[in-house]
C-alpha cells in the first residue's frame, strides 16, 4: 500500500472543489456503511443543493461527454462529503478500491468509459497512488430520478 | 454495531410472512457464499413454487409501483430464504450491508427508488436498525426470465 | 473450503485455452486489486489483441445463444489472465467468490442465464469446487465499445 502525498481534503482545496452537503436519507438506506476495513457507499448521484443537476441521457444532443463527465465528478464528490461524514477526514481512506459507474444511455451510445474517467480523475488527483481502483462503466437504460449517472463507490479505511 | 432488537424470525411470523423454498442451483452457481464474515448472495427473483411470479417491466399499465414493490419484497423474502438455509437461522446476520435493486423498466420510468424500497422497508422491519444498509436503484433493459426486479445482497455475520 | 483438485492453470492448457495478455491500463483504474483476502477485477470486456472480439447486443440474429457464450468465456479468460498477472500463479485463487455478469441486450432477450453460464462453466471446469460462485445475470441496455458482454469478478485469495 502506498503512502498518501498530501491531504486529500487539501488537494481538493487547491482544485477549487467544495463538499457538496450530503443529502438526508429519506428511507429505510442510508449513504454509507463500515464492515471490517471496508466501506461501501449507495448509489450515487450527481447532486447539489438536494436536487440532481444532471440528468436524461448520453447520445441525447444537450449531454456531450463533457457534460457527462463533469455529472460523474459531482457524483463522485457526493461520495466523498458521504465518507467524510462517516470518518471525519478523508484521510482516513487507505485507498479507493472500487468504482461501479451507470451511466444512463440512449440507443447506441457506447463511450461509458469516458464518462466513468470524471470520477476516475478526481479520484486519482485527490488520492494519489491510493485513488486508483478497479471500475466497471456500464450503460443503463434508466437511473432514478432521471440522473446522467449513478455511481457507487468501496474504500479501504484503517 | 447494535443489537438485534427482536428474532428476525418471529418478526416475520408476526408480519404474516414466511419463507418460500429455496430454489435448486441449477447451474454452477450457488444461492449463498460466505467469505470472512461476509454473506454474499447470487441475484434474486421474485420467486414462488419455483416460477417467477412477477414479469414485465416497470412503466407498463400492469406493473404499478405497488407491484413492483412487492415484487422486490418476494425476492428479499427469497434471499433471506437462502441465507436461513445457509447459516441456519437468520439471527446470525449480524447486519445487512448492500441492497443492488435492477429493476427491469421501460422508457421513461425512473421511479426505481420506490420499486426496491420494498427490498429496504423489509429488512428494516425484519432485522430493525441492524438491517440499515447502503444500496443503489438501478433501471435495467432486460432480466433473466422477464423477471420485474433481480436484487443482489451482502450480509454481515459472526 | 475444498481443496484444489488440480493446479489450474494445468487444468486450463488440458482444456486447449491459454490466456489472453493482459491490456495495458489506459486510465485511472487498474484491472485488479487486492483488499484483505479478496481480489476484485474491473469489468472485463471478451478482448483479444486490444480488441473487443464479440460486439453488438444479444438478440441481434448473428449473436445466437453460443455467441454470448463464447464472449462470456473470453472475457473470463481476460480476467484470469489479469488474475495470474496479480497473483504469479492461478493456484493462489482459494475461490471465486461472485461473478457479476452484463449482458448487452436487445429488448425482449431474456436468456442472460445462459450467455453468464460461459463464465461459470469456466471457472468450476478450471478451479473445481472452488470455482463455484455466487452469481448476477443482467440485461444491460449499453456497454462500452459496444462489447457483447462486460463481467466483473471477486475472488478469494491466500
Amino acid at each position: 500500500m502506498l503512502e498518501l502525498e498530501k491531504d486529500p481534503e487539501a488537494k481538493l482545496k487547491e482544485m477549487g472543489l467544495s463538499l457538496p452537503e450530503v443529502p438526508k436519507p429519506v428511507a429505510s438506506y442510508i449513504p454509507t456503511l463500515i464492515v471490517s476495513n471496508f466501506l461501501y457507499t449507495s448509489g450515487t448521484l450527481p447532486m447539489e443543493n438536494g436536487k440532481v443537476v444532471y440528468t436524461g441521457k448520453m447520445g441525447e444532443k444537450n449531454n456531450v461527454i463533457e457534460t457527462g463527465y463533469e455529472a460523474s465528478k459531482l457524483a463522485t464528490l457526493n461520495s466523498l462529503s458521504a465518507v467524510k461524514n462517516a470518518l471525519g477526514s478523508l484521510s482516513k481512506v487507505k485507498r479507493v478500491v472500487k468504482v461501479t459507474g451507470f451511466v444512463n444511455s440512449s440507443a447506441g451510445f457506447t463511450d461509458q468509459s469516458k464518462v466513468i474517467n470524471g470520477a476516475s480523475d478526481l479520484l486519482v488527483s485527490v488520492f494519489g497512488e491510493n485513488g486508483k481502483h478497479v471500475r466497471s462503466a456500464l450503460g443503463i437504460a434508466e437511473l432514478p430520478l432521471n440522473a446522467l449517472v449513478e455511481i457507487e463507490f468501496i474504500y479501504q479505511i484503517g
